[in-house]
Protein backbone atom coordinates (compact mmCIF):
# COMPACT_ATOMS: atom_id res chain seq x y z
CA UNK A 1 0.00 0.00 0.00
CA UNK A 2 1.98 2.97 -0.98
CA UNK A 3 2.63 5.47 1.87
CA UNK A 4 3.87 8.67 2.85
CA UNK A 5 7.28 9.37 4.43
CA UNK A 6 7.21 9.64 7.76
CA UNK A 7 8.47 13.33 8.17
CA UNK A 8 5.79 14.24 5.03
CA UNK A 9 3.12 12.62 6.71
CA UNK A 10 3.87 14.19 10.07
CA UNK A 11 4.42 17.84 8.32
CA UNK A 12 0.62 17.09 6.51
CA UNK A 13 -0.89 16.22 10.34
CA UNK A 14 0.71 18.93 11.85
CA UNK A 15 -0.45 22.05 9.02
CA UNK A 16 -4.28 19.95 9.05
CA UNK A 17 -6.71 22.28 10.07
CA UNK A 18 -9.04 19.79 11.26
CA UNK A 19 -9.25 16.37 12.25
CA UNK A 20 -11.96 13.64 12.79
CA UNK A 21 -11.18 11.63 16.44
CA UNK A 22 -13.19 8.51 16.74
CA UNK A 23 -13.27 6.66 20.23
CA UNK A 24 -15.56 3.63 21.43
CA UNK A 25 -18.51 3.94 23.11
CA UNK A 26 -18.55 1.74 26.56
CA UNK A 27 -20.98 -0.63 24.56
CA UNK A 28 -18.29 -1.80 21.96
CA UNK A 29 -19.90 1.17 19.10
CA UNK A 30 -17.72 3.69 17.76
CA UNK A 31 -17.98 7.56 17.73
CA UNK A 32 -16.75 10.22 15.67
CA UNK A 33 -16.44 14.13 15.61
CA UNK A 34 -14.43 16.59 14.12
CA UNK A 35 -11.88 18.44 16.32
CA UNK A 36 -9.21 21.57 15.84
CA UNK A 37 -5.78 20.37 17.34
CA UNK A 38 -2.10 20.91 17.73
CA UNK A 39 0.23 18.62 17.52
CA UNK A 40 3.79 18.87 19.30
CA UNK A 41 6.19 16.70 19.04
CA UNK A 42 3.78 13.13 20.12
CA UNK A 43 1.28 14.92 22.23
CA UNK A 44 -1.76 16.48 20.59
CA UNK A 45 -4.21 18.76 21.93
CA UNK A 46 -7.57 19.98 21.84
CA UNK A 47 -10.03 21.42 23.78
CA UNK A 48 -14.03 21.43 24.10
CA UNK A 49 -15.86 24.89 23.54
CA UNK A 50 -17.70 26.42 26.49
CA UNK A 51 -21.55 24.85 25.97
CA UNK A 52 -23.09 26.35 29.61
CA UNK A 53 -26.30 25.02 28.73
CA UNK A 54 -24.91 20.97 27.58
CA UNK A 55 -22.40 21.14 30.12
CA UNK A 56 -19.57 19.79 29.42
CA UNK A 57 -19.64 16.27 30.01
CA UNK A 58 -18.69 15.37 25.90
CA UNK A 59 -19.38 11.94 25.04
CA UNK A 60 -15.94 11.80 23.52
CA UNK A 61 -14.60 12.33 27.32
CA UNK A 62 -16.96 10.08 28.84
CA UNK A 63 -15.71 7.86 26.19
CA UNK A 64 -12.11 8.49 26.86
CA UNK A 65 -12.47 7.99 30.22
CA UNK A 66 -13.11 4.92 29.93
CA UNK A 67 -11.07 3.77 27.59
CA UNK A 68 -8.46 6.07 26.57
CA UNK A 69 -7.97 4.52 22.93
CA UNK A 70 -8.19 6.53 19.72
CA UNK A 71 -8.10 6.86 16.36
CA UNK A 72 -7.36 10.46 14.60
CA UNK A 73 -7.44 10.87 10.55
CA UNK A 74 -6.95 13.88 8.85
CA UNK A 75 -7.33 13.98 4.89
CA UNK A 76 -7.86 16.44 1.94
CA UNK A 77 -10.43 15.16 -0.69
CA UNK A 78 -9.76 15.91 -3.74
CA UNK A 79 -12.05 15.12 -7.23
CA UNK A 80 -9.03 14.17 -8.94
CA UNK A 81 -9.00 11.01 -6.73
CA UNK A 82 -4.21 10.68 -7.48
CA UNK A 83 -4.31 13.16 -4.85
CA UNK A 84 -5.81 11.62 -2.49
CA UNK A 85 -4.01 10.72 0.74
CA UNK A 86 -4.49 10.20 4.53
CA UNK A 87 -2.43 10.58 7.59
CA UNK A 88 -3.81 8.01 10.47
CA UNK A 89 -2.78 8.53 14.52
CA UNK A 90 -3.11 5.74 16.69
CA UNK A 91 -2.56 6.61 20.10
CA UNK A 92 -4.31 7.04 23.85
CA UNK A 93 -5.94 10.28 25.24
CA UNK A 94 -6.60 11.64 28.41
CA UNK A 95 -9.05 14.41 29.53
CA UNK A 96 -7.54 17.44 31.73
CA UNK A 97 -9.77 19.39 33.45
CA UNK A 98 -7.62 21.78 34.57
CA UNK A 99 -3.96 22.77 35.55
CA UNK A 100 -0.48 23.02 33.61
CA UNK A 101 -0.79 21.07 30.64
CA UNK A 102 -4.97 22.37 29.53
CA UNK A 103 -3.06 25.44 29.99
CA UNK A 104 -0.23 24.07 27.57
CA UNK A 105 -3.27 23.13 25.10
CA UNK A 106 -5.06 26.50 24.96
CA UNK A 107 -1.88 28.52 24.13
CA UNK A 108 -0.49 25.98 21.51
CA UNK A 109 -4.51 26.30 20.13
CA UNK A 110 -4.10 29.51 19.72
CA UNK A 111 -1.01 29.69 18.46
CA UNK A 112 -2.31 27.57 15.46
CA UNK A 113 -6.15 29.29 15.46
CA UNK A 114 -6.34 32.50 15.63
CA UNK A 115 -10.17 31.99 15.85
CA UNK A 116 -9.27 31.05 19.48
CA UNK A 117 -7.55 34.14 20.49
CA UNK A 118 -10.46 36.24 21.03
CA UNK A 119 -12.57 34.15 23.08
CA UNK A 120 -13.44 35.59 26.33
CA UNK A 121 -15.24 32.94 27.53
CA UNK A 122 -13.77 29.87 29.64
CA UNK A 123 -13.22 26.50 27.70
CA UNK A 124 -13.87 23.10 28.63
CA UNK A 125 -11.46 20.47 29.26
CA UNK A 126 -8.77 19.65 27.35
CA UNK A 127 -8.04 16.08 25.63
CA UNK A 128 -4.33 15.02 25.42
CA UNK A 129 -3.74 12.49 23.06
CA UNK A 130 -0.43 10.58 23.17
CA UNK A 131 0.97 8.99 19.53
CA UNK A 132 1.83 5.75 19.42
CA UNK A 133 1.64 5.46 15.55
CA UNK A 134 0.99 7.38 12.29
CA UNK A 135 0.08 5.11 9.56
CA UNK A 136 -0.64 7.06 5.90
CA UNK A 137 -1.60 6.49 2.54
CA UNK A 138 -1.39 8.03 -0.63
CA UNK A 139 -1.99 7.23 -4.65
CA UNK A 140 0.85 9.49 -5.72
CA UNK A 141 4.67 8.64 -4.64
CA UNK A 142 5.59 12.00 -2.44
CA UNK A 143 9.32 12.88 -3.05
CA UNK A 144 11.33 12.16 -0.01
CA UNK A 145 13.45 15.56 -0.27
CA UNK A 146 9.83 16.98 -0.24
CA UNK B 1 -26.93 21.56 20.71
CA UNK B 2 -27.92 23.83 17.85
CA UNK B 3 -28.96 21.26 15.07
CA UNK B 4 -29.55 21.15 11.44
CA UNK B 5 -33.09 20.10 10.84
CA UNK B 6 -33.49 16.09 9.36
CA UNK B 7 -34.02 17.42 5.43
CA UNK B 8 -30.90 19.59 5.90
CA UNK B 9 -29.12 16.93 7.25
CA UNK B 10 -29.85 14.11 5.19
CA UNK B 11 -29.28 16.80 2.06
CA UNK B 12 -25.66 17.41 3.10
CA UNK B 13 -25.51 13.48 3.79
CA UNK B 14 -26.22 13.04 -0.14
CA UNK B 15 -24.50 15.69 -1.47
CA UNK B 16 -20.85 15.01 0.75
CA UNK B 17 -18.12 14.09 -1.19
CA UNK B 18 -16.20 11.82 1.07
CA UNK B 19 -17.17 10.88 5.11
CA UNK B 20 -15.17 9.11 7.92
CA UNK B 21 -15.91 5.94 8.50
CA UNK B 22 -15.25 4.42 12.47
CA UNK B 23 -15.51 1.21 13.11
CA UNK B 24 -14.36 -0.80 16.51
CA UNK B 25 -11.87 -3.45 16.02
CA UNK B 26 -11.74 -6.71 17.66
CA UNK B 27 -10.00 -5.94 20.80
CA UNK B 28 -11.85 -2.55 21.19
CA UNK B 29 -10.02 0.53 19.71
CA UNK B 30 -11.08 2.44 17.18
CA UNK B 31 -10.56 2.49 13.38
CA UNK B 32 -10.91 5.35 11.06
CA UNK B 33 -10.95 5.75 7.17
CA UNK B 34 -12.21 7.92 4.65
CA UNK B 35 -14.73 6.71 1.95
CA UNK B 36 -16.47 7.45 -1.00
CA UNK B 37 -20.34 6.66 -0.59
CA UNK B 38 -23.66 6.86 -1.88
CA UNK B 39 -27.28 7.34 0.14
CA UNK B 40 -30.37 5.82 -1.04
CA UNK B 41 -33.07 6.23 1.75
CA UNK B 42 -31.72 4.70 4.64
CA UNK B 43 -28.94 2.80 3.30
CA UNK B 44 -25.46 3.75 2.29
CA UNK B 45 -22.81 1.58 -0.10
CA UNK B 46 -19.46 1.58 -0.89
CA UNK B 47 -16.97 0.15 -2.18
CA UNK B 48 -12.95 -1.31 -1.66
CA UNK B 49 -11.09 -0.37 -4.81
CA UNK B 50 -9.15 -3.04 -6.25
CA UNK B 51 -5.70 -3.92 -4.34
CA UNK B 52 -4.07 -7.12 -5.87
CA UNK B 53 -0.83 -6.89 -3.80
CA UNK B 54 -2.69 -6.10 -0.54
CA UNK B 55 -5.57 -8.22 -1.25
CA UNK B 56 -9.14 -7.49 -0.20
CA UNK B 57 -8.98 -8.28 3.15
CA UNK B 58 -9.13 -4.93 4.50
CA UNK B 59 -9.05 -3.95 8.20
CA UNK B 60 -12.70 -1.81 8.13
CA UNK B 61 -14.35 -5.33 6.74
CA UNK B 62 -12.72 -7.24 9.55
CA UNK B 63 -13.98 -5.00 12.00
CA UNK B 64 -17.64 -4.75 10.68
CA UNK B 65 -17.40 -8.78 10.53
CA UNK B 66 -16.92 -8.93 13.94
CA UNK B 67 -18.85 -5.96 15.31
CA UNK B 68 -21.14 -4.37 12.83
CA UNK B 69 -21.66 -0.58 14.23
CA UNK B 70 -20.54 2.22 12.53
CA UNK B 71 -20.22 6.03 12.65
CA UNK B 72 -19.90 7.72 9.39
CA UNK B 73 -19.02 11.75 9.58
CA UNK B 74 -19.64 14.71 7.43
CA UNK B 75 -18.44 17.92 7.43
CA UNK B 76 -17.16 20.99 5.62
CA UNK B 77 -14.19 22.76 7.52
CA UNK B 78 -14.19 26.61 7.92
CA UNK B 79 -11.75 29.23 9.08
CA UNK B 80 -15.23 30.98 9.31
CA UNK B 81 -15.97 28.66 12.85
CA UNK B 82 -19.79 30.31 12.64
CA UNK B 83 -20.24 28.21 9.15
CA UNK B 84 -19.10 24.71 10.87
CA UNK B 85 -21.42 21.93 10.87
CA UNK B 86 -21.01 18.39 10.71
CA UNK B 87 -23.60 15.67 10.05
CA UNK B 88 -23.08 11.50 11.69
CA UNK B 89 -24.86 7.97 11.02
CA UNK B 90 -24.94 5.52 13.31
CA UNK B 91 -25.99 2.80 12.31
CA UNK B 92 -24.73 -1.09 11.27
CA UNK B 93 -22.90 -2.61 8.20
CA UNK B 94 -22.46 -5.56 6.18
CA UNK B 95 -19.60 -6.30 4.30
CA UNK B 96 -21.13 -7.99 0.82
CA UNK B 97 -18.54 -10.23 -1.36
CA UNK B 98 -20.78 -10.19 -4.57
CA UNK B 99 -24.21 -10.23 -5.51
CA UNK B 100 -26.84 -7.80 -6.33
CA UNK B 101 -26.32 -5.62 -3.45
CA UNK B 102 -22.65 -4.91 -4.46
CA UNK B 103 -24.25 -4.31 -8.51
CA UNK B 104 -26.59 -2.15 -6.99
CA UNK B 105 -23.42 -0.04 -4.81
CA UNK B 106 -21.37 0.20 -7.71
CA UNK B 107 -24.41 1.46 -10.12
CA UNK B 108 -25.51 4.05 -7.27
CA UNK B 109 -21.49 5.01 -6.82
CA UNK B 110 -20.75 5.26 -10.46
CA UNK B 111 -23.61 7.36 -10.97
CA UNK B 112 -22.48 9.96 -7.88
CA UNK B 113 -18.74 9.47 -9.04
CA UNK B 114 -18.06 10.08 -12.37
CA UNK B 115 -14.20 8.64 -11.21
CA UNK B 116 -15.61 5.31 -10.99
CA UNK B 117 -17.44 5.23 -14.19
CA UNK B 118 -13.98 4.49 -16.20
CA UNK B 119 -12.82 1.71 -13.97
CA UNK B 120 -12.21 -1.42 -15.78
CA UNK B 121 -10.47 -3.04 -12.92
CA UNK B 122 -12.40 -5.31 -10.43
CA UNK B 123 -14.05 -3.69 -7.48
CA UNK B 124 -13.57 -5.51 -3.78
CA UNK B 125 -16.45 -5.74 -1.96
CA UNK B 126 -19.48 -3.54 -0.93
CA UNK B 127 -20.04 -1.89 2.40
CA UNK B 128 -23.67 -1.35 2.83
CA UNK B 129 -24.48 0.71 5.88
CA UNK B 130 -28.02 0.91 7.41
CA UNK B 131 -28.73 4.18 9.13
CA UNK B 132 -30.15 3.98 12.14
CA UNK B 133 -30.02 7.76 13.96
CA UNK B 134 -28.57 10.49 11.78
CA UNK B 135 -27.11 13.52 14.48
CA UNK B 136 -25.82 16.64 13.17
CA UNK B 137 -24.26 20.06 14.76
CA UNK B 138 -24.27 23.47 13.29
CA UNK B 139 -23.36 26.52 15.12
CA UNK B 140 -25.43 28.62 12.86
CA UNK B 141 -29.20 27.76 12.57
CA UNK B 142 -30.92 26.65 9.19
CA UNK B 143 -33.89 27.60 7.93
CA UNK B 144 -36.40 25.05 7.73
CA UNK B 145 -37.92 26.08 4.30
CA UNK B 146 -34.18 26.00 3.12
Amino acid sequence: MPRLNLDEARRRLTEARVGYLATTRPDGRPHIVPIVFALDGDDMFSIADPKPKAGLDLLRHRNIRANPAISLLVDAYDERWERLWWVRVDGTARVVDEGAERDTAIHLLRTKYPQYRTWTTPFGAATLIHVERIASWALEETDPAD
